[in-house]
C-alpha cells in the first residue's frame, strides 16, 4: 500500500476520513488555478489514492473562494508551442486518472468552476454543488477555445447545451448544471460538505472490489457500439459473479443480513 | 403467421387485443424475478410477435406488485461461472430481442424496475410509469455490479445520473426517472393501462411497415459516427419513399383523407 | 471575400447586420417547405457565408406563420428512385454544411418546425424559439418514417424522448423541446428577434478565428471514442494558445481591458 498521507504537496492538502479521501485544491489566491505543478500534483496523489485499499471514495474539493478557475493564465503567456503540449498533455492526464483509479471521485463544488475547473466537475464519476456555483467554459472570451474542457463537457450534457457554454463562455446556475446533467445535485451551502459525505458514506458501504469493477466497465463500455459494449458487460458480469464478494453480497441479502466484504 | 396465441409459457402470459399484443411477467410472487427460463420465455414470445404481420406494437408489462426485479438471485448462488455466462448471455438476448423486432415495444411499469427489470425498462422502445414507481441498480449492494443493466441505462440517461444509480444502488422516483430520460411519462396508477394503451394506440395508426424500418433503423444508426449514420438513413429513406405505404400515405395527406395502409 | 449580399434567390433572402448575417426561408405560403431548389439555395447561402471573414454568427429564420413544414410534399409523389435519393443527398449536404462553416449558425424558430424543418433546428449549433413553437417528426404518419430527421434528433436529445416523437408522429411543445435538449430556450413571441439578437451579439463578441476552431473541433470530436476525442483536442487547443488572437486575449485578460482580435 502506498504511504498516501506522507507526501508533501506545494498546491494540494491530502486527508483521510475512514474509507474517504480529502483531496484539496489549495492555491486559494489563485482560486485553484491549475499550474502545471498543481496538476502533477493532483496526479500524483490519484495514482497513490488508486493502491490504497483502505480508501473507497475520493472527495475532490478547493480551498477559498473557488472550486477551481482553470488553467493558470499568468503562466500562459508567450510560452513555446512546446510547452501548450505538455500543459495540454499533462491536463488530460489528470482527467484520464482521476476516470481510470478504482475508487469513485465526487467533485465537491462551491463558487466558481471554470475552463479546466469545469473539465475537472464534467470528469469526476460525480458532482454536488452549492446552489450558488456557477460553471463556464469561458475560454472563447480570451480567444483560445475550450477545447479540451469540450470533450468532457459534450460527454456529459447535450449538444445544445454544451455548444451554449462553450460559444458564449457564459455561466450555468448550479440548478441549470443539475438539469443539463452536469452535477448531480445541488444543496444549500452550509449542507455541502455534509451532503458530499452522505453520498460518499453510501458508496462506501458498498465491497470496493466490486465499485472497482463497475467504476472501470462504466467508462470502457461507454465508448464501444451496444453490441460490442454487451459482449464486454456479459464477460464482467459474469466475472463479478464468480467473485467472493458477490457470493457474500447475495448470501447476505438472501439471508437478511448485512455482508461482510472481503475485496475480493 | 406464427400462432404466437397458443404457446403455453409458465412465467409469461400472452394476450393480443387488435394489433397490441400484451407481454406480462408472471411471477408475482417473485416480483417477476428474470429467472433463466422466464427470460427465455420472453425470448420466445418476442421473436414469434415478430413473425406476426397483425401485431402492431406490445406492451410489456408485470402481474403483481412490481414490474421486474431483475434477475432471480435465489438462483443464482454458489453456480459455475459457465451458469452466470449463459445467464447473461440470455438476459442480453433478450434485451437485444426487444430492440431488434419490428414492432415498438412499450414497458408499463408500476411498483419497482430494479437491476435487470429497469434495464429492461431502458431497453423497451418507450415507457410509460405510475407516479410511485421506483427504479434502481441496486446490484452494487450485494457485491455485484450492475455491468449488463449499465449498457442500457448508460445509453438512456446521462453520465452523472447513470453513475449515481450504478455507485449509490438508490431509486429515483418516477418523476426523477422521466426527467432523466429513462422513461416517456408518469401517470396515476389508475391511469397506467389507460394510458399506456392510448399510447400504443397512437403508434398502431401508422403503417406497421413504416415503423418497422424507423424503429430497425434507429438502433442501428445511434451506433454510427454522424456520417455514416447519413449515409445509411438517407439509403432508408429513400428506399422507403418509393414503397407503396408512402405513395399512399403522401397522396392520403395531400387529399385530405386518412391512409389505407398496405403494409408493405 | 465572396460577395454574399448580390446572389438573388427564388426562395430565400439573405441580409446583413453588421457581423450577423439572417437567412430566411421565404416560401410563407408553403411554410417555407424544402423543395430541392430551396434547399439547394441555402446550401449555396452557407457555403458563401462560409467564406465571408466580415460574418461572425448567422441566424436562420423562417417568413410567415412556420419556421420550417420539412420537404415539400407536392414535389414527392410519384417520383423515380433516384429523385428520391438525390432529394435526400441534397438534404443532408444542407445539414452537414450549416454544421461544417466556421460561423455559429442560431435557429430562430416560430410556428411549426416539422421534419426537415425539425432536423434543421437539431442540426443548427443553438436554436431559440418563441413559448407557442412545435416540434414534430411526423412522416410516420404518411407512411415515409423520418429518417434522415431522425440521425439529427437522436443525437440531441436522448432515445425515450426521440423515440416518442418518431414513432407517434405528435409534436413537443417549445419547453419540452428545451427540457429534452432540441433548443436552448424559449421567449415570448414578442421578444423573438431581439432576445436571438442578444444571443448572436454574444458570440460575435469573441474572435471568430476562435470560434471557428472551436465550432469545428466541437462537432470532430464528438463521433470520436474520448481517447481519441483528447488527443485529437489537445492538439488543437495547444495550436490556438500560440495563435495572435488567445496571446491577445489572455494579455487583455491579465492586463483588465478589452481584447482587439486581429481573426488569426
Amino acid at each position: 500500500m502506498a504511504d498516501t498521507q506522507t507526501v508533501a504537496y506545494n498546491n494540494i492538502l491530502f486527508e483521510l476520513d475512514s474509507a474517504i479521501a480529502y483531496v484539496t485544491m489549495n492555491r486559494p489566491n489563485k482560486r485553484n488555478a491549475l499550474s502545471l505543478e498543481h496538476m502533477q500534483e493532483l496526479i500524483h496523489c490519484f495514482e497513490n489514492i488508486s493502491k490504497d485499499k483502505n480508501i473507497s471514495v475520493v472527495i475532490l474539493k478547493g480551498n477559498g473562494p473557488a472550486f477551481c478557475a482553470g488553467h493558470d493564465l499568468s503562466e500562459m503567456v508567450d510560452q513555446e508551442p512546446s510547452f501548450y503540449r505538455n500543459l495540454f498533455d499533462v491536463c488530460t492526464k489528470l482527467m484520464e486518472t482521476i476516470q481510470s483509479i478504482p475508487q469513485p471521485v465526487i467533485a465537491q463544488v462551491h463558487g466558481i468552476a471554470t475552463a479546466a475547473g469545469c473539465q475537472l466537475v464534467a470528469t469526476c464519476d460525480l458532482a454536488v454543488a452549492t446552489e450558488d456555483a456557477r460553471f463556464a467554459t469561458p475560454g472563447v472570451k480570451i480567444g483560445l477555445f475550450c477545447s479540451t474542457p469540450m470533450v468532457a463537457i459534450s460527454r456529459a450534457v447535450g449538444r445544445k447545451k454544451a455548444m451554449e457554454m462553450l460559444l458564449t463562455g457564459e455561466a450555468l446556475s448550479a440548478e441549470e448544471a443539475a438539469l443539463a446533467g452536469l452535477i448531480n445535485k445541488t444543496v444549500p451551502a452550509n449542507k455541502l460538505e455534509e451532503e458530499t459525505k452522505a453520498f460518499a458514506l453510501k458508496i462506501a458501504q458498498a465491497s470496493p472490489f466490486t465499485v472497482g469493477i463497475g467504476k472501470q466497465a462504466f467508462y470502457k463500455q461507454l465508448d464501444m457500439s451496444q453490441g460490442l459494449a454487451y459482449s464486454y458487460a456479459k464477460e464482467v458480469m459474469s466475472l463479478n459473479a464468480t467473485a467472493a464478494d458477490a457470493t457474500e453480497g447475495i448470501c447476505a441479502f438472501l439471508e437478511k443480513r448485512q455482508p461482510i466484504w472481503k475485496g475480493c
